[in-house]
């Protein structure tokens, strides 16, 4: 089996948003989808874990945007695992156009092996004699930064918005969806707002988990709020009832050029 | 050509609630999506009306739940029309495994034609010479109630809720998108409501378009606002900026017996 999984996916029309392009949330649930059929056709997928008492967690993920998919457009996910430590892997993906000519955009994830019981990280070398690392392929490229972690400065933080979560945001585990993270995020920012300027990356790092009926706080630096509606860099920190830091999200963004 | 259509999905992990089954919500979306795809097939899809100055607008849902598909869980819609008069066209659906021996839904929908231009209903028979009417089909059974008009007595409604629509909301029209109604409306009930209830029958009517920042206000009659958490049928009404009507739903709840 190639080490490099390859999955199509569709740009279905209610997944599209009011320019017809590919919202960013269902473009990194395709790639998280893409994650859990490449791991799963190669024996260390979610449900075997399951039976271990194992599961992935995902820790942070990077999408750079080249130009999303219009409505009705098919494209494959390629995604592999660049590199895989006792703690970590790192996985990346690369989004293209069915024939291959076009890049949609890249994206780089961390994983985390758990114990479903303790929740505590686990040996990920563990599974199978290590087999993981027949897997690596190291030498294909993801030409977009790393992205390490997200530096906010809390202590003067400004308050951007609430969000009341509830049933739709909940997956099996119980938790606020890491596509759900995406989608409240891009929602801080209007319609306007989106239709004059696109993403061109978009990094999240997930802290800690948040649960239905959890308030969701949504923060900036209190120096960045005067500037969120501008373009370059904005830094987003997720916590949640007012206390306990959720995730972090760091986006570029780009004006785009009246037509 | 089959006059009836038949689409496989996968009941994917961030498509599951709390439960690992699918959301009502990705559901409707996948009926939505085996519509488009069924009339695009056979020539009276919205790509094509697009390009006649005609759209399809989705008037009524109606979906019955047997039994939800469960994560990773791979089915199929079947869709066709059941009939189609000048200003209207019924569309049922039957959700099955993909074997064909388990029936996990039906649903019944109906449809207007619009002139884009002036959004005005248009003769649906005028698109090719009645040729819609080649692909009815009129003896596959839909075992499920038509369903009418929602009637809720408005005059002494009950507040809910409250839901302010933002960017992912909103579809290539500018509209809030069918499926994200039934997302707002069963969001409207706790985890903990989900997890001794379920939905047998969800039904939706669409009055007129709200837009991304309308915030919608979720009612139901006084005298049912107390019956909210019981079982058996709940009315919501969804109006926005407090004067307007936008959608009607009427959901039948079942309680489920304790494990």
């Amino acid at each position: 089996m190639d080490r490099i999984g390859r999955y199509e996916f569709l740009a279905e029309p209610f997944h599209c948003d009011f320019s017809g392009r590919l919202f960013l949330g269902h473009l990194g649930n395709h790639m998280l989808n893409a994650a859990d059929f490449h791991s799963t056709d190669r024996g260390f997928g979610m449900r075997r874990l399951m039976t271990m008492q194992r599961s992935w967690v995902l820790s942070r993920l990077a999408i750079e945007v080249c130009e999303m998919p219009q409505q009705y457009e098919r494209f494959i996910v390629e995604t592999w695992v660049e590199s895989a430590m006792r703690f970590f892997t790192q996985r990346n993906f690369r989004v293209v156009s069915t024939d291959g000519n076009k890049v949609y955009a890249y994206g780089r994830s961390v994983w985390a092996m758990i114990d479903t019981a303790t929740r505590q990280p686990t040996d990920i070398m563990a599974i199978d004699g290590g087999a993981l690392k027949e897997w690596i392929v190291a030498d294909k490229e993801c030409p977009i930064e790393k992205g390490g972690r997200v530096r906010i400065d809390l202590t003067n933080a400004a308050l951007i918005e609430e969000v009341k979560t509830a049933y739709s945001d909940v997956d099996i585990n119980g938790h606020v969806n890491s596509v759900k993270y995406i989608e409240h995020v891009l929602n801080l920012w209007t319609i306007q707002w989106h239709s004059s300027h696109r993403i061109r990356r978009f990094e999240i790092a997930y802290v800690a988990e948040a649960h239905a009926g959890d308030t969701l706080q949504m923060l900036t630096e209190q120096k960045r709020a005067k500037m969120l509606n501008d373009d370059g860099e904005q830094l987003i920190a997720i916590m949640k009832d007012g206390e306990k830091e959720v995730a972090r999200c760091r986006l570029v963004a780009e004006a785009m050029a009246d037509d």
